[in-house]
Formats: C-alpha cells, structure tokens, sequence
C-alpha cells in the first residue's frame, strides 16, 4: 500500500480526468447536473496484434469496477483539494456551491448501471455496459469506467486466445513484473477469466480463491552454485521440501546436458520414496525441439506422466508455432505429437498481461440519451466516419443461435422495439451502409438478451458469479462461436447487426443535428 | 479503493510471486534465509518500438518503491492465507517454523539500497538499483521492484521522446483511460518526470502538487445539442464559466465549418470583456493541414497568441510528422512554419501510458554476489548467450564526459577499482568481445559517480528531490547527450562499457562455474 502517495486520492472520487470536473461544474451551474442521461461503453475494434488479430472479446472487469463505484465517496480531503485548485488568474477554478453540491453528493449511489456479464463473449459496437444517472455524476464516472473495463476485456481476450490455440492445455499467467505497477492485479484477475488456469501472483490468488503457482528461479541454482554446490545438489534441496510439488527449472546451466539428467535422477529419488514428481520447465531454447528431446529422455527413464513446462516470451503465434514444430519433428524422433503436446504447459509474461501488439483496447463511453420533460430523448455523436457514430438511445442487444445452435449474429435494436413478433429479422451492418443480412425467426433456435440489471439507482441487484462460474459461462460462449471466428490469424467476422428501426433512428438524428450547426 | 478485492492482501507484502515464497521457505530450511545476497536490477535493451528505437532510457520509479517498501509488513491475514495454502498432497505447503520466522521477519527493514536518481539518464546493463540484505526477503523483494521500477522506466522514457521531439512544446498526458486499471497513477507520475508538463488525472496531480488539465469534452457539446442548443450556445456556456481557462474543442461537428468560426465569436466576447482566451483543441482528421487553417482563421481574427492544442493517438512518429508538414506547407499559405509550431501543445493518450509499441520494459533482477564466512563472493548467471550473462559482483558506475562536457560513456567497474590513479580507461564493450575503446583522463573534463545510497539497513539516509528538480536533473542529463543519442529513429549508441578488472572477473567466474556442472 502507498503511504505518501495517497490512494485515498489517487485511485478514490478524483481517479478521474479534469474535463470531467470541468464539465460538471458547467452542467452545475446551468442547472443541468441532475438531469438524467445514459451513456453506453462499447468498443469499435477488437484487438489488433499486426500479426495476428481477434475476432471476438470476453468480457471482464464489471466485478471490480461496481466495488469500486460502490466504495468510492468524495472525502473531505478531495474537497480540500478542489478548493485549492486555481484557475490562471489564481482565483478558485471550482466554486463553493458546486463544491458544497459535490460533496454531498460525489458517489455513485444514484446511478443505474446494465451490463454484459463476465465471461461472456461480447463484440463491437455493442453496449456492454450502459450507465445512467445525474449527468454531472454520470460525466466524471467515464474515466475510471474505461480505465478499468477497457483493460481487463483486453486481457480476458488475450487469455483466451492462448487458452484455444494452446488446445486447452494449461496456461499459467507469469507477468506481474511487466505489468503497469498495480495494474498487474486487475490484469491477472482478467487472465485468470479470460483463460489462464492459475497465476504466480500471490495475493491476488489468494484474494480469488485460487493457489498461486510457482517452483523456482535461476537465482536458486544460481545461490547453490555460489557457496561451491552444483545444480543437482540444488535440486536435491527443493524436491526434499517439495517432494509432491516438485517442478524443477532446468536451464540453468545447460538443459540437455545437465538440468533435465539431473531432473531424472531427483525424479528416480523421489519415485523411490513413493512421490510422484510433476515436472520440468524450459526457459529459453528452442522450446519446440528442447520439449521433443526432453520427453525423450523422460519418457526413457521412465517419467512419460510429468509436465513440460514452458516460457519465455511466449504468445499465440510461437505457441502454435510450438505446438506444430513438434507435431512434424516429433515423429521423426520416434515419438508420438501428442502425447507431447498434451503434457505441456504454458507459462505466459509480458505478452499476455500487456497485450503486446496491442496494448490498450479502444473502449469509448458516449452520450446516448437524456432526460428532457420527463422523458428520455436519443441522441448521437455525429461523424464524417459512420464508424465513429454512436448509435443512439436506449438499446437492447441479442444474441441469435441458428439451427445448429450456433451464434450466428447479433442484433442490436432499440430498446422499445418487441423482437418476438417480428418476421424477418432486418441484420443491417453497423457501418456498411446497405449491407443486409435477412434471417428468418424460423431458422434460429433461441435469441437470447444479452444486457443484465446490475445496479438500479445505486441499488446492487445483480449477484456477481464466482470465478469458476464465469469461466463455465466463457466455455460455452466460446463453445457457441462458429470456429472460423476463433481462428487466432484473419479471424471469420462474425455478424454484429443493427435493427432496421435503430438504423433509421441514427439517420434522423444525424440529419436533425447537422440543420442544427449554427 | 477496492474494498472485496482488498488492496491490504493483493498490494502488501504477498504482492510477489509464488516461487519467490518457495525458495524463500527452501533458503529457511536450509539455514540460508539470513545469508546476505546482494541482487543487481538493470535492463537490457533499451525500448524498441518496431519503427523507431530508444537511445537512452530516464529513470523513474525509486520514490514510490521506497514507500512502498518502507509501508509494507506481512500482516496476520497474511500468514492466515499462507497457512492455508496446500500442496499437491492437501499437506500445508509452507511449515509453521517458516511462516513463525515471516511473521517476524516479513518487511524489508533490514534491506541495503543504493540507486541512480530519479530523471536520470540511464542505459542497459547499468545496475540502476542494487539491493543487499538477508536473502530470503531480498528474494521476495523481486517481483515488487521489477513491477514498480520497470513500468516507471519505461513510461519516463517515452514521455522524454515526445518532449524530445516537440522541440520542447508543452505535453499534456492524457492516457489514464487506456491504462492497466490503477497502473494509471505510476505512469502519469513517471510521464510527469520524463517530460509531460501536465496531465488531465486529477488525483495524481493534487497528490504531486500540479493542476490537473482539461477543458471540456464532445459529450458536452452533444448535450447541449441533445436539449435543442448549438455548438455556439455551448462554447459561450464554457467561456461563461472559464472566462481565464477557455480552450475550446473544436471538432464536434465540423471544425473548419463550425468550430473554429465559434470558437473565434466566444473569443472576442471574451476579449471585449478584457479575458484572455487561451487556444483550442483539435482531435481529429489531418492535424497538420488543420493546425495551419486554424492557425490562418486565428491569425485573421486577431488571436495569434492563442495555443493549438493536438490530440488522437499522437506519439514520437505522428508529431514529428505533423511539425514537418506544418514547416513545408505553412509558407505555401504564407504563414510562418515556426510560430504555428511553436504554438502547438500535444496532448497524449493511449501511446504514451501504454509505451504503445514497446508495452514493458525488460528490466532483471539477478543475484550478484553472496556474503560467505563474511567475506562478500561474487557470482553471476551463466549463459550461452553473454547478453544475458550477468555482471557479477558489487559495481560501481561512473559517466564520464567529454572535453566539450559531453557524456561519452558510462563505465561499469567492480566496487573495489580505484579508477582516479588509471593512466588509460579501457572500456570494454559488455558483450562484443574484443571491442575496446581506450581513452585517457586527459581527454575528460569530469567523471562522476551514478549510484546513491538510497537505504542502509531499511534507514533511509536519501533526501527525495521534488518532481521540479527530478525534472530538471533530467534536462541536465538530456544536454549532456550528443543528439544522435536522443535521435528518434536509430540513434546513434551510447558507449556503455565494462572495466578491464570486471571483464576479466566475468570470464573467471564463467569457467569456474563450466566446471562445477555436476
């Protein structure tokens, strides 16, 4: 916990932007700030790793983020700040009645809040979480909204990436020390959502429910060698402590001529005292040929049951890179792919826990509607660029199954249009102007609505799912997507739509906004 | 502040990974958990970012690390998970008598410090930050200070390039949206010293004495949109309010069209009441071409004076491209290139916060030297590969400068190595064998020492400068570079180099070591 640099302030009420505030004494003073207004958060672009990109995200972060709102009051403190804040002639940027306003009511109890759940498969364009409340309060919630989604949906995606191109083999989350300082707990959390097995962090395991996992370093080999011992003498230490636990990192000095025999002879002991040794770990090499020679050479003595750990800079391309290097050579070595394939484990740093290639998922928080004469009124960012429109109002979304109980599209309609009775579903492309997709109710086999009730004026009224449950909820989202659309390299696009109503709706907005300019 | 997902366990003493605990319970066992180590961190390669590359790298991190080194104890809670976590077997993994020793012992007040400062510039294989105390905790005490120091580093040094580039131009940081959840906070202090002038995060800034930075965002004009009103009626609500603070955003609906022309009508109200406007902001479409039309449309209507502020996924290469556009087609529209530059401010997002390119930076934490029968032994990591080599032993560093008071090369020696009584420097290349630069004192005008003592004993005995002088430490540093060390695009490479004494340490203890195989 930092002392001085005070996260009562730093992560509380102000882990917001200045505009915000800004923003918020403008609405203050002309009256506005208690007008209702709903904002949705969504995304445009699923990640974009150059080499390779996705084609669907999972969802993660609402958990996190709702305690947060929850717990987060402006402070006396936050106050003091605020009435220190000088504008560029040195009188107060914030005035008292605003101020006076703001800290009795700078929390989040008034506000509204649906959301896609954790877990699930979720795509561009689509609200994944729709915020409403007093608008001045509403404003300042978009910072620490996006600061906290945007990152774990990224990484929850990055994760199960790995998760399906490692064939469901374990994947251990290793990146704490790359992480952006104490981000590293949101993006392991993610991780282990998205599709990371385990964690090596400790608290957050712990926090989770979950045990971290870990052996060793180079740096006990390393210490041993110091004080005039050898690797095997180290090893001999850490499999008498861990003899059920036992995983020995063996590159230390060189893996085929000195860690993994000295692996098997620690293994041969342990074996003999009635303990079942779990495996070895490579860290640098050619981790394809060192895991084909190293099963070799295990299998050999005896040992075809313990894992082959893996790291060193791994992602999904090297992964797969990995896993079919062995698929061709294995043969050639006598040995079977698969059995080498299904016995590795995946260790994962700095390219899952920064989404390397794209470090940052592009969630936005837009306007859509507000309040006027009691009633909510649409309304939409304009742009040159269809793509950076917002669609306007209040909106469902719903996910269609085919025939084959398959997504085969979402839908994303207004909220007062009634789907059951419709005919024809109109599929319109968000962005490419008449590109229609028509389907007919006949052949799907269920819609689903996808958006949840999570908090009604500040009220929690959603209970959150375990760790194991949203994982289940992931499994059979993924299970549900067509495979083309999870191929890691030029995914299949899969069809995010909008109603033929909501279509119009943008159009007449546009229209009406672009008469309005002056 | 998180309440469920309690900061006290996931940000204390258990923010570290597993394996550091495990050999931490193996040292105990084993009667090495108070053995003094000593463990250098430094990095390797200087951040790269696919199109262009870093020459130097600024220091940043140590202040928050320190406090949060100096704030952390193992708590109870702790030991009670610890407790809990079982093995393979459903067997405690850790023993009573380890856990009874952390619960004493578990805080690092008996932990030796000495580190570069702050805003320094700094280059690979220096140790930035050398650690030494009893090794169990020293060994703990890796995962939070490559977590901690790494990010800092990294973000310091991006945030240098763009000042670098803007010729200085202010930077606004802007990117808390897209960071790693509250990794948000490290990286706006760290843009902060590395060359950001300010940032829209409100809490950090009050926290580190600045104001935040702001004006207003789309939503705003969009609301008032949404109630009837129009861009005008909007601009004169801001300027109404922040009559000394107006920077209007421009583009909402059209910039050249409807922004600008507003903006420039709420300019001379402001100006007729005696106010002093202060600029607008930009955040789409060709920066360049409309820096120059705004710049003409302001010059026109009398505000030459007034800031153009840029922002949209501005970094090191788009800035440098628009100041480059703006210098060959100013003239063409007879303006001078130069003052619109010079009135251009660069707020930065998502590029900088994320170091988008190069999201982390590689930094390494290795075991040096282990104190034994009370004499300190050096020790190092072998490799094939003598970039990942370690430099063993207690070091010191020393950046010697040119008679032109240019820094020339910074010099890695042994701790032990008088350098003031050498005829000749031999600097050796830390991994290019036989590549070795000789230069005599004579040829230097001063030689000065890198590392300060930062803890002795879990004392500290180091005043933390303010972030102003942080800031101008680095400015020192940065003019002390030849500029084709702070080039952008392949720069130019600094001479790190190795003492004759440490080189020849490095391949005694390696063939030692060869040796010691088994």
């Amino acid at each position: 916990m930092l002392k001085k640099f005070n996260q009562k302030i730093t992560e509380g009420f102000l882990y917001t932007d200045q505009y915000q505030l800004a923003m918020a004494q403008l609405f203050f003073k002309n009256g506005y700030h208690e007008v209702d207004a709903q904002f949705d958060h969504f995304f445009r672009k699923y990640p974009d790793y150059g080499s390779h990109k996705a084609g669907y995200c999972i969802n993660a972060g609402l958990e996190w983020f709702i305690d947060w709102m929850s717990n987060t009051h402006i402070t006396k403190k936050d106050i003091s700040f605020l009435k220190k804040h000088k504008n560029s002639k040195g009188k107060n940027l914030f005035h008292d009645d605003f101020l006076k306003w703001l800290e009795r009511n700078g929390s989040f109890e008034s506000v509204t809040l649906k959301a896609i759940p954790e877990g699930r498969v979720v795509h561009p364009y689509e609200p994944i979480t729709v915020v409403s409340g007093p608008l001045a309060i509403t404003q300042i919630l978009e910072t620490p909204l996006l600061n906290q989604l945007n990152y774990q949906i990224l990484i929850a995606t990055k994760a199960s990436r790995l998760k399906v191109i490692s064939r469901g083999n374990k994947i251990l989350e290793f990146g704490t020390r790359r992480a952006q300082d104490r981000g590293a707990n949101a993006g392991v959390r993610a991780a282990l959502i998205g599709g990371a097995d385990f964690t090596s962090n400790v608290g957050i395991s712990y926090n989770l429910g979950l045990p971290p996992k870990g052996t060793h370093a180079h740096s006990m080999i390393q210490f041993f060698l110091s004080l005039g011992y050898n690797e095997l003498d180290a090893f001999n230490a850490f499999a008498d402590l861990y003899p059920d636990d036992c995983i020995l990192l063996v590159d230390t000095i060189d893996s085929l001529n000195s860690g993994i025999p000295n692996a098997i002879k620690v293994f041969e002991k342990l074996k003999r005292k009635g303990h079942k040794p779990l495996g070895i770990r490579l860290d640098s090499g050619d981790l394809a040929f060192l895991s084909i020679k190293a099963a070799k050479m295990l299998n050999q003595a005896g040992f075809d049951d313990v894992s082959i750990v893996l790291s060193n800079e791994l992602d999904e391309l090297n992964i797969w890179q990995i896993i079919t290097q062995i698929s061709i050579e294995a043969p050639k070595e006598g040995l079977d792919a698969d059995s080498i394939v299904n016995r590795l484990v995946f260790g994962v740093g700095t390219n899952l826990i920064t989404s390397s290639g794209n470090p940052s998922l592009g969630g936005v928080y837009k306007l859509v509607s507000v309040k006027n004469d009691n009633a909510w009124k649409s309304t939409l960012k304009i742009s040159e660029n269809l793509e950076k429109s917002t669609l306007p109002g209040e909106k469902n979304i719903f996910r269609l199954y085919d025939k084959f109980d398959k997504a085969t599209a979402d839908l994303i309609c207004s909220a007062n249009e009634n789907i059951n009775n419709k005919s024809v579903f109109l599929l319109h492309h968000p962005v490419e102007k008449n590109v229609v997709r028509k389907i007919s109710p006949k052949e799907l086999s269920s819609v689903e609505s996808l958006l949840n009730d999570i908090l009604i004026d500040g009220k929690l009224v959603y209970e959150f799912p375990s760790l194991e449950i949203i994982r289940s909820v992931r499994d059979y989202d993924l299970e549900k997507l067509h495979d083309g659309v999870k191929r890691i390299i030029n995914p299949h696009y899969y069809h995010v739509s909008v109603s033929e109503k909501l279509i119009l709706l943008r159009q007449q907005l546009t229209e009406k906004i672009k008469k309005q300019k002056n």
